[in-house]
């Protein structure tokens, strides 16, 4: 018999759904967690004999996952939750947020808003967030103070904001930053040109040959309202999509976010080009854009991760939310009651967004070998009884108030609800300070 | 100078939204409460004056509205929660609901159900619910035992159910017990056909006289699917609701549940007979049946309430979920962002509710003369920052979890979150009881 090895981490929880293998619940098994890594997942027997764990935690009557990977959002909008609400997304944008970010954009403001809205998705047990701001930089310190794992947008628009003046400047300013934090463990990078209607043809061209020098990923809002496919019809003959593969955007790199609006041949195209789409229920519905083809885009072969979207048009960066709601918004728009199962929306809540981010082999499903970034969820309240399947209630019943426990790359971030070693005064101090300054306009 | 006078209760909010009049959030005013009603709303400095409180609340983060009112729900299939999932209707109700049902049903099941249901509303702000369900006694003494109001159902299949064989004999029943609880000061009756597809004309025209000469509204399901109304062409030559106006139902004490599949001239006719509707949005996209016109019900003068539909269906009995749920499906379904905005949506789920139910004289908002029924929505967590309204907050971003204090009729039912004298390790056993009963199967 070998001696017991030792490890940092044991956890036991009452249920573990670790995604891949796909569709499995496990019931007395134990995750083992060493070096910030999964070292096992095994029957709960077997665990006690192999290894001699520095901390062991009984979660028993929790569901452990994965950590959940919010593929779409603009964390610093945090600061403009609920600013502007019941309006169209032109107007929205052109009345209320833009004039709101051409006063307040600063790496102050960024970096305030990056740090609450990173805890707020630890606390709801994302582990991992796809973000389009300005000021990378601000932003990852906000992400690192927090300990989350995020990847920045290196955002370009045409037009200048307190960030950069032109497209180059963006570019320029952007990989300066990646360059900056390239030794940052939990920091990676997305091109991210904000939409068609906002990026020129050149732009994107140059955008393209970037990403495949550099093998970044390309992330850009794309139809998402049936306006700007009109507008792009009137202004360059094509729809935005087209535009994209144009300038050679697709393949398995490019995230395209909302994809409401999309005909068969684009469904086509970026199933062929291997894409990836960021859905984001709440917003889509909120801005009365609509419902994505999901089923459809899933069965073409376009994985779909999940997205919040900002506080802006949300109004909050929780992905148990999106997750009810991608179930329910899919049921509803394509009238069959079999779609979205809970097991499914989980997968997408999780692997499918760290796949869109090329992190799959590293974070998403709870093989041994990734990183230990966690979340446990707990089912035992009395509001929550009784529980048949705890996929299905993860999805249908509880909420981020049920998560007790976030670890990135096996470091505890929240326990017992809580952010670790952190004092939440502090988010409440900037949120106030923020909204004093904002309201003065 | 007159002295002041004494009262039970001064709560001190820092919001109040009492819904009438419209559109108000009231600062630095305080609600004063004796002997279970809203005796005023005002001025802070004037109460200080005017009224010696036998207890002062400040609740100087909080917004106090009035208590929500569930305009639909099963309370008893609370142990069904998550039964059966990712299923059409009639699948879901042939294969799975119903079948349970004939094992399980029984005034033990309904009393135990209703339990767990009523608090479970109470702790998410909601103070009255219209129950359409069996043994009606039974879930009187259970909503009694919580100390919430609630409308019962008088139940009318045209087939036999543990509780009764034949429509004449739910009739009876039902109306033995109304007659049983008639002194019981929160509890009121509806006639309650389940649906057209599963009660015959001549009960109909049945439940119609009795309806008129009882003064008791009308509680039904009706156009949930597309499927019921191609049915109901094929057995009855009319659309459902034709059949209903034929047998004399259609008025002011009626509300129909679900109304997802209306055509023009039905809209008109439900606005010519002043009916109102039970919308369960959640309900709704789960089981794939779609988006009702709400924005063109309300131009039509339907009155429009919000309703949880079962726990088997949706999956929890939370009016914060049915209020985010109502204003992003409509916003979804109508294309238009400006549907269905947050005070709207308030109103829906309180004072519609209360006019649905024939008690809006009683409760549904904040005038004085009413019944204190309320509940305090705390906004200060940080997770909730920063706030610019109020409003929208209760809609888009706070949830149950945020309900700190609920009142039935000035009796604080909630605080701090938990129920008052009453502890809930009781329904964690009976829930898990039921649990082992139902797995039996």
């Amino acid at each position: 018999m070998t001696a017991p090895v030792c490890i940092d981490l044991l956890l036991e929880p009452r249920w573990i759904i670790p995604i891949e293998p796909a569709g499995v619940i496990l019931e007395e098994h134990a995750l083992a967690v060493d070096q910030g890594r999964i070292v096992a997942l095994l029957p709960l027997e077997e665990a006690a004999t192999r290894y001699a764990p520095r901390e062991r935690l009984q979660l028993s009557e929790h569901v452990l996952l994965p950590g959940l990977v919010n593929l779409h959002t603009h964390a610093a909008m945090t600061l403009l939750r609920g600013f502007a609400d019941d309006m169209p997304l032109m107007h929205w944008l052109n009345e209320c947020i833009w004039p709101a970010e051409r006063r307040h954009l600063s790496p102050a403001f960024v970096r305030d808003g990056t740090l609450l809205g990173s805890w707020e998705m630890l606390r709801g047990g994302i582990t991992c967030f796809n973000d389009m701001y300005f000021f990378p930089e601000a932003a990852a310190a906000a992400a690192r103070e927090a300990g989350i794992r995020a990847v920045l947008g290196l955002t370009v628009l045409e037009f200048p904001t307190a960030y950069a003046a032109d497209p180059g400047d963006y570019l320029a300013k952007g990989l300066a930053s990646r360059d900056a934090l390239r030794h940052e463990p939990l920091l990676s990078f997305c091109l991210a040109p904000h939409a068609p209607y906002t990026v020129s043809d050149s732009t994107f061209e140059r955008i393209a040959t970037l990403a495949n020098q550099l093998d970044l990923p390309v992330h850009i809002h794309i139809h998402e309202t049936r306006a700007e496919i009109e507008d792009s019809l009137r202004l360059h003959g094509v729809r935005p999509l087209a535009r994209l593969q144009r300038a050679g955007l697709l393949g398995p790199g490019f995230i395209g976010v909302h994809g409401v609006h999309l005909d068969a041949s684009e469904i086509d195209l970026l199933g062929e080009h291997r894409c990836h789409l960021a859905h984001c229920p709440t917003s889509n519905m909120k801005l009365a854009n609509g419902a994505p083809p999901i089923a459809s885009l899933q069965a073409h072969g376009v994985g779909v991760g999940l997205g919040s979207d900002g506080a802006a048009s949300n109004n909050r960066l929780d992905l148990f939310h999106e997750m009810r709601h991608a179930a329910l918004l899919a049921k509803a728009a394509s009238e069959d009651a079999t779609g979205l199962p809970a097991m499914t929306v989980l997968r997408m809540a999780t692997l499918e967004g760290a796949s869109a981010l090329g992190l799959d082999a590293e974070i998403g499903s709870l093989l041994p070998g990734k990183s230990a970034d966690l979340c446990a969820v707990r089912l035992d309240e009395w509001i929550l009884q009784p529980c048949f399947d705890p996929a299905s209630h993860l999805v249908y019943v509880a909420g981020r108030e049920q998560v007790t426990h976030t670890w990135v790359a096996g470091r505890l971030r929240i326990r017992d609800g809580k952010p670790v070693d952190f004092d939440t005064r502090h988010l409440i101090e900037l949120a106030k300070m923020w909204h004093t300054e904002i309201c003065k306009h």
